[in-house]
């Protein structure tokens, strides 16, 4: 069997390294248009920081540890179109500028997405930087370290648009973060990104809400972001508005894609094409909550799980992606920010007859030294008193029980569910009834 | 309906307060042995090394609360026994000597449990303390900062033991920990609690396991502990080597007990007699794991779950205790031992086929600054697949992911569900697949 992959970083690698392991004499050629292979993602605010000082850190195997596996990697190669049909693909080695052909018995598309840029009068900016790869990660160290830097303007207020104003102000830099909308983290409830917003200002991060971005001006030695409110001139502009799959070469394969270009799949990962498995950032997942295969949540997890699941399916074992049900956290200095499930927002549009209990609890027994508020709101279904949702702000405890509420959301497990659990207990770790259940116990259903 | 509560801590005023709250036109009297009320026992620790200073801070709610919200506590009296048939109870009052009846519609027994002690010899001793209340608590505080201790002793390695052995360390005393077991902690295995072991003697503890003791000897200013093996002259003993349920008072009663003379409850805490019921460190629990309603595990946690489920049922409201599955945390110095569910000696006990899959994971992504192993151990049904048990010992990110595993065992999901659970994922908080999945992956069943 020979597979090719088209991807070397999360999804593609965890496919092939385990499908190798599975089939040790299956076939497989990736082709990666970066040079980088299968590195950290998430870790990337944290190195142009320097607090990962080594870009080593972030790399989980090398070219030559793949190939010692047998796993032929050919990296500064772009896959520039798919022919189904043929079982083939075109590839263009960017080194020597030339193309050829290659064949396949099965094909895995884990090519990833790309920084969505604004498009706006002056987006040309050399001042104006990504963070989707680690190459864009590499550049924006360089420059924010090599030359003095007081500010900088991040446009996006959503997860790495959060870690890059923090890892900015550990740096010393002046961070302005604009959003469009009227809260950060868009995917969250306004009401939770409330208590995230106060503590960011709180940390020096200059703020500006519903303020869309017109025009960009750059000279010598500054570039100035106008908004329809505000002029806000600095050193370097890092756009963080989202991102969009790595697709454009499957325009004319004919493989189904959904409505922002990401490959439609279903729970074994295949394409709309035989023989064809895409996973990662380039392609759609199953929501447990929403019931669709049309959602898209570009996640590390999610990649590797999926990608797993296609060497499992190579390998003739007939393992299914089970869903997401939309988990996320993330550090926003002193702050956890978490959630799983349905948001308040995304239960309204779903026209859920939901409830809402929102409770400030510890994270550990009151009279424990060092306890601390937890702003918890948890969405429920008013018909079956089911979990649907939980949200958390806090700065201790957070990061367990949003992953306890999503194995509660998971099992679809009622509220009375939760508050029967036999949850561990001891005062440096929580109240009697854990915050969960204090949560929980407040909920009232037919 | 009057309602008499024997037991004024956490399952005796929990069911009064709830049943006041559901139906405040109860006459509800409390009467409590000691003179303390409502307490949170498991701070007891933390309170005699002054970690937690005031005593006040562990009361959740003093008698006059109660009393403003109608519930008539009467502490310093002691219910010396219980007539099912007369629906009435015999109660003496400890200040003046008096005795008389009190009659009820609804009994609840919440009498708690008191330290085993050593029937040895010198066991007579002044200098051998216990904590197994607020008073105790009181009096340790008390000797061991009112004069100078250098060396105390604690007989028993559960989960006391450990607490007090920190303390003691804490408060700049040599502590010794003598238990008769091969291990600390025996409901937990054994392999684990090595990691505890290890930790505790670099703290400083001087540890004797595989000891009985076997004699007391006091002095004016001593206390020599005998084991079979050594001898420890220390300044005071902390006997920490269990507790028995309070229902000595029940022998004549016909209400049945276990072995242990626990009173015996169904799911709806109800006891053999009709319109009796108990709850807390007095009574059994059903544990659904080993489906037997004889389960002994004197936690505070199923006090309260407990004491509410009664409240509920006077209140005409059919809810049942869902019951235990073994859950328990606690801290050890730096470190975080928990377990939920059934260890591999219990497992072994019950005849199941089991498999148990032991690994070394980190709380957070490894290139993360800060990140701890933690090392866990997955019990599972080999069958089924199902996930039976879970153990960690590790500094950090243990407290969540136990309760994820209780969540989990409660649902009886298997390996695999486990592995394609939606969970939060960033660097700061977990590796990309959640260092439960790490060992979930490794879970291989038919």
């Amino acid at each position: 069997m020979k597979v090719i992959v088209i991807g070397g970083v999360a999804a593609g690698m965890s496919a092939a390294s385990k499908l190798k392991r599975n089939k040790p004499d299956t076939s497989i050629t990736v082709y990666e248009y970066g040079e980088d292979l299968s590195y950290g993602a998430c870790g990337m605010p944290y190195y142009i920081s320097d607090l990962i000082p080594k870009e080593k850190a972030l790399i989980a195997r090398t070219k030559s540890e793949f190939k010692e596996r047998g796993i032929d990697v050919k990296t500064s190669h772009k896959v520039i179109s798919v022919e189904p049909n043929k079982k083939s693909v075109t590839v263009k080695n960017l080194k020597t500028g030339e193309s050829f052909s290659d064949d396949f018995d099965k094909l895995i598309i884990a090519s990833g997405a790309s920084a969505i840029r604004l498009p706006v009068k002056g987006k040309e900016s050399k001042r104006i930087k990504v963070l989707s790869s680690l190459e864009d990660a590499r550049d924006l160290k360089h420059v924010l370290t090599q030359n003095p830097v007081k500010n900088v303007a991040v446009i996006g207020g959503g997860f790495i648009g959060i870690e890059m104003v923090e890892n900015l102000v550990e740096m010393g830099i002046n961070a302005h973060l604009i959003e469009m909308q009227d809260q950060v983290l868009p995917g969250y409830d306004k009401d939770m990104m409330a208590h995230v917003q106060t503590h960011i200002e709180k940390k020096g991060v200059k703020l500006y809400l519903n303020q869309t971005v017109s025009q960009y001006e750059t000279t010598d030695d500054a570039i100035t972001v106008h908004t329809d409110q505000e002029t806000i001139s600095v050193d370097y502009v890092i756009e963080a508005i989202g991102v969009k799959p790595n697709t454009q070469f499957l325009e004319n394969s004919g493989i189904k894609r959904i409505k922002n270009g990401a490959i439609l799949v279903n729970d074994k990962n295949e394409t709309s094409h035989q023989d064809i498995y895409s996973a990662g950032d380039c392609a759609s997942v199953y929501h447990r909550l929403k019931d669709t295969y049309e959602s898209y949540i570009p996640l590390g997890t999610h990649a590797n799980k999926a990608g797993r699941i296609i060497a499992e399916q190579l390998s003739g074992n007939d393992e299914r992606f089970k869903g997401v049900i939309g988990s996320s956290i993330l550090k926003a200095f002193d702050l956890t920010v978490a959630k799983t499930g349905l948001t308040e927002k995304e239960a309204l549009s779903l026209n859920l007859n939901y409830g809402s209990q929102t409770v400030k609890v510890a994270n550990q027994a009151g009279y424990y030294p060092g306890a601390k508020p937890i702003h918890m709101k948890v969405i429920y279904d008013k018909d079956t008193c089911i979990i649907k949702g939980a949200q958390m702000v806090g700065e201790k405890g957070i990061e367990g029980r949003i992953n306890i509420f999503a194995s509660i959301i998971w099992n679809e497990n009622t509220a009375k569910d939760v508050s029967s659990m036999d949850l561990a207990y001891a005062p440096p770790f929580s109240p009697v009834w854990d915050s969960i259940q204090i949560a929980t116990n407040q909920i009232k259903c037919k």
